[in-house]
């Protein structure tokens, strides 16, 4: 069934109404008539599975007939920190780590970061991220969109840190090394209902200053491996083995 | 230190000569310079720690330093079967699973699959995908470049995987059943050496029939979390967490 997420105001009893492009999608794309059932999610981590009473380009009506909780979020809260990348790259991460369960995303800005948006150009690409978040999620069957926070310095991603239970640090230094075990003994620490703060370079790593200044902070810097990952790779690597660890090995 | 690929003609006892795209990359792109060193690989496993002795844009000579054994490649040796997807997805799946360890890939064509390729093009694709895999294979500090096969049939998938110890394939409807026990259940009973197959369907997701005739030749079929991951994703997923299993759980 096609899923959409739907604003509080929408709902009135058990009816729901869909306006704009969602309904303009029911109508053109997906030709739905009434009779038809989609699954609408209040992206409070409730799903309803509703029937169409009525389908138009511009409004669409539709009447619950089940509601049941969310079982696609990670059992544990996961932010998804990354250095500002080049190109389209965020775009992609955004979307695949929507799909892989991450509850947010935070781009910062970092030393080696090529990469440089003003204020202007945050808002716009954050709303971008916002949309490409909710399109991802309701292709994976997800009922929470994750938060696309407003990109920040490295500093407030610092500040940030206090308020996650366990914070990690994907470090090419720690990869090179041989580091494997920290990644592992982190997500051993981690229990059900704690957040995870995955913080990942930019294309040029962090710096040894930067990676000294999350460690003083609490942050592990873990190797992820053998192989040298790209920086748009880092980020789907720890939210496969994050949902590994909590959903598959149990 | 910069990594490339070499072929056993251009090792002369302890002298190695690079030309072509290669000896170019090394003069116009990194401007190395005799004295710089870099790394060779001879792509069966083995590595060269190498200083330049002369640099031109035909023509570059280095010496062997230190040799070293691969220490980058799975312990498992997995290959993704994918079925043909749409647009480039195919060449950034094996861009990334080539970061991600792979050892092959196997595109095959499947009967929800919307891509056709005839053998013209297949062997066109077959040549830029390998082109793909030596270059992430470089990036991502790999001693081996993993293998792209010749795209096949759905029946050349079931042959071919007669030579695996353990085959498994993502399954949408499985993912919809909240299957989640299979995938970690046969990471378990894989052994080091082994090998494994794993399949992915295209974007349409595998038939039911198709699904049947993989159980009968000894598929297990495994969701990936409680999330529906898009083509492009599931062997990302499936590669991380073997990584995860074997290289950092222990």
């Amino acid at each position: 069934m096609q899923r959409y997420f739907i604003e509080p105001l929408q709902k009135n009893g058990d009816h729901i109404s869909i306006t704009g492009e969602d309904a303009s999608h029911m109508a053109r794309v997906m030709r739905m008539v009434p009779g038809d059932k989609i699954v609408c999610s209040d992206n409070t981590g409730m799903s309803m599975v509703c029937e169409l009473i009525s389908v138009a380009a511009d409004h669409a009506e539709c009447k619950v007939l089940e509601v049941y909780e969310d079982r696609s979020s990670l059992p544990v809260s996961v932010c998804i920190a990354q250095g500002l990348p080049k190109g389209d790259k965020l775009e992609w991460i955004v979307q695949k780590g929507t799909e892989l369960g991450a509850a947010s995303f935070f781009p910062f800005s970092s030393s080696r970061a090529i990469v440089k948006w003003d204020e202007k150009k945050g808002a716009k690409k954050t709303e971008r991220l916002g949309k490409i978040a909710k399109e991802a999620a309701e292709q994976a069957h997800r009922s929470v969109v994750p938060v696309v926070q407003s990109p920040g310095s490295f500093q407030d991603l610092l500040k940030m840190a206090e308020t996650y239970t366990i914070k990690i640090a994907a470090y090419e230094e720690s990869a090179k090394s041989s580091e494997t075990s920290m990644f592992a003994a982190a997500l051993k620490q981690t229990r059900p209902g704690d957040s995870i703060l995955c913080v990942i370079g930019p294309e040029g790593g962090l710096s040894e200053k930067e990676a000294d200044a999350l460690v003083s902070h609490g942050f592990q810097l873990c190797g992820l491996g053998p192989r040298i990952l790209r920086t748009e790779t880092a980020s789907l690597y720890m939210l496969s083995a994050i949902s590994y660890h909590f959903e598959l090995l149990g």
